[in-house]
């Protein structure tokens, strides 16, 4: 069966993603083709539900290579006869693919801002057959993207302005699961990676010790240190392969000994990677500060998550790099952005939008209709307060304080806070800024180290109560009182059981 | 600063991946190569320590991507030119690296092979600086891969017979994370994918349904229905936009009964994707059942896993397809696989392999010396009844069953069942097959169906005890009295605090 596929399809590879969808994408597409729906134009917008657990804020990431995608997607040949074989598809509908160019129109929170629930954080117009074919490449690269920058902003608050150096490649889901999540945790908060891929493709920094193996090759363990020493100018020795205490930190400190007696000025450097953090980083210290030398660099690894962080400089543990890999990677507590792409209006030959809702009997699953803003509110410190979402066609771009905003059931708990915000807000800002327009891109790509200060930033100005590793305080989102009225009507509207309740 | 890097690097590229590895690879490597180590050959063993939770078994993939990544390893003059831009490097090593090519040799478990932990799934043997750099991709390859594959397996149990869809792609780790985790959960047991990059790449069959947009697109759920049947032999309505039981399901039975009056023999068939699971999907059967309809087809989904199909199962829920996205393909309860890649054999100079062994305080992390075999015993049937790990220079086939596995932390309990299959044992076989001589691939790869059809007679041949959802039985796996001998000279010879034990 294989040997029919071209072994270089089975890679992904940027130049070739329109396939990167699922099946129901291209049987609608080929739907609303063939129903003649191509005059209908949608609007999408991406959101998610909730954030990881314990987490007062997510970090947006993924943005730049959705662009990539889009702005390169084309059926090749391979494509169309892939799907031609399926046996699924009209040939007059591969024709019209062959020609197919995406024409969207997108807005979008930039890289690196930080965002809640139930925000769009990106909107997408264009025809309904170009905007539903993107959902899955969306949804692909900006669930996962954004999920790594998020639990990256968590360990980055739980170690402090300690290094931070991002190990997950051998834990990562596959060889891109490695790149774009090495790329979302530097934006996160990371200060370097030891993937070389990434640090080719993004100018991330490298950083690395040695492993066990290294001193395993050698015959005794300070003969390995001796030798990587000589090999490079600021050597981390590992120093767990036989036993921390009465071997590797022992002979760790000899090696820095020998080397100070070389009139070398090193500073020393291990790694823990096994046993009682808290107490092998004492004992380094405590052996290290014993010789005469202060300072000394601890890097810890083995398993490392925000909490354990936490819970060891709770204990006073005197690590100062960080080397956080499996739990980092996979945001291994929650390892899915539950995000989603849904059509919230459509518009027939450029007429008026009309607004569209999807229902649920889970009051968080129901949709909120029509084309949107997102306004931030900030105090005079630029400290964020509240935000609102609300309609594209609204006039005001400050919601009048009479007019809170409609009790719905996710933002009910928010109308007191929400209230104040508006009151004492100094200023505001749309958060969704134009990145596509008619299939092209808009404006200049941020650089990687911009979009990281970004996200430190935002993270910085926030509420510390929203910083918290526990119980975080909820950031109060509002919908405006048009989009709940709005929502509401449609409720009242929609087919079924709501349908007999009280009219609109 | 992404100015200076090229865009189309920023996609792994199966031609392009010699830097998937982790910056220590290449200090190492350098280390090796400037302390002229470059005679050293070396034995590295993969194995996992333990199972993701409730498992009683693994199944392997990855390696055919694995030796994809391998066969083709370069360093190109972008991976080059990237290096020597670090700092780290002498040139004359770089030079080293431009003819770099690698030479090693590999035995592997066949993927879709049933495994358990501390058993050698792959065995690299080869110029040591050439192993070193290799770690990486093999843990990156087979870690993901072999966890999706024994995720995918385990939902497959809970399935039984039921068509399994594989929805993970918009929330995979990326595109090749939902790329080789389509694979993978192809090889454990989906029966399709909605993932239309997979099912190019590897003949995957797609599978799909209609999306909330499509119904929401149209004026009204009825006419969004009877446009779909009216573009698609075999329609599949998703019943829950607006509320299943009152519009979705009464909506679908009007359309199939509108076929069926226009003659279209084509079976009724639904997918619920929110609300009780249970109690819609017996209303559907219900609902179809009273307008005639036999055997209406009936699909769920919505963040299912393994323990809510055992359960709706259990409550005689009507549902034959399964679509599984989030659960199956980030392997959610348990996301990544803590496969390791050790040192565990040295030879200088064509000499004698000298074993080594990485202690650590942990029993289940201290590594196994020595290069080694493993042999499962097989009853008359067919059936596994235990695994033997033995150096590779041991001479008999068959243990002596007088002399038991020696005792060894996680051997332990396992003595007695340990002997009773090796007394009761039919046949046996090697585990680990050649696939890869002096750099070069060794015998045919098998087609992907061929693995999965592999995967399913070995998870059929299980006891089933193994294959419990809870509580599954522990497949008894032991060490040959010689390897067994020889970890415990090693662990007495080591430097440490063990040395000052009993002499060996």
């Amino acid at each position: 069966m294989m040997t029919e596929f071209d072994v270089s399809q089975r890679w992904a590879r940027r130049e070739d993603l329109a396939l990167l969808t699922d099946y129901y994408q291209l049987t609608m597409m080929g739907g609303y083709w063939k129903t003649g729906r191509n005059d209908l134009t949608a609007c999408f917008n991406y959101t998610f539900r909730e954030l990881p657990p314990h987490n007062g804020f997510a970090i947006t990431a993924g943005l730049e290579q959705l662009l990539e995608i889009i702005e390169r997607l084309r059926f090749t040949p391979q494509d169309l006869h892939y799907l031609s074989r399926l046996g699924t598809f009209d040939d007059a509908f591969l024709d019209y693919l062959r020609e197919f160019r995406l024409t969207c129109t997108i807005e979008a929170a930039p890289e690196g801002t930080v965002v809640f629930p139930h925000e769009p954080i990106l909107q997408v117009e264009g025809p309904l057959i170009e905007t539903q074919l993107l959902e899955t490449a969306v949804l692909n690269t900006l669930n996962y993207q954004t999920l790594i920058a998020t639990k990256a902003a968590r360990i980055r608050l739980a170690c402090e302005d300690d290094n931070l150096v991002e190990f997950g490649l051998r834990r990562a889901h596959g060889p891109d699961g490695a790149l774009s999540g090495s790329r979302a945790a530097y934006i996160g908060g990371s200060n370097s990676t030891s993937n070389m891929l990434a640090g080719k493709a993004f100018g991330i920094p490298v950083q690395g010790t040695h492993a066990h193996s290294w001193v395993m090759s050698f015959e005794n363990e300070l003969d390995a240190f001796r030798a990587y020493a000589a090999c490079y100018q600021e050597p981390i020795l590992l120093v767990d392969t036989y036993d921390t205490l009465t071997s590797g930190l022992p002979n760790a400190v000899t090696l820095f000994n020998e080397l100070r007696a070389a009139g070398r000025t090193v500073r020393p450097a291990v790694r823990l990677d096994s046993g009682d953090l808290a107490r092998l980083s004492k004992a380094a210290h405590r052996m290290f500060t014993e010789a005469g030398f202060e300072d000394p660099l601890i890097v810890a690894s083995n398993e490392l998550d925000e909490d354990l962080i936490a819970d060891l400089k709770r204990q006073g543990a005197p690590i100062n790099s960080w080397g956080v890999g499996t739990h980092l990677i996979t945001s291994s507590d929650h390892p899915a952005m539950g995000g989603v792409y849904k059509l919230v209006a459509v518009r027939e030959n450029g007429g008026a939008w009309v607004p569209r809702i999807k229902l649920s009997s889970n009051p968080a699953k129901m949709t909120d209709p029509g084309r949107k803003r997102v306004v931030r509110y900030y105090d005079g410190a630029g400290r964020p307060l509240a935000d609102l979402i609300r309609l594209a066609d609204e006039a005001p771009d400050r919601i009048d304080p009479g007019q809170p905003a409609k009790p719905v059931p996710f933002a009910e708990r928010h109308d007191l806070s929400f209230l104040r915000a508006v009151w004492d807000a100094a200023c505001c800002e749309d958060l969704l800024h134009p990145v596509m327009q008619d299939g092209k891109r808009v404006g200049m790509s941020p650089t990687l180290d911009e979009i990281r200060e970004r996200a430190r930033a935002q993270v910085a100005a926030l509420p510390e109560e929203l910083r918290r590793l526990r119980n975080p305080e909820i950031y109060a989102v509002g919908l405006s009182p048009q989009l709940a009225a709005e929502k509401v009507r449609l409720v009242r509207q929609a087919p079924g059981v709501l349908a007999s309740g009280p009219a609109a």
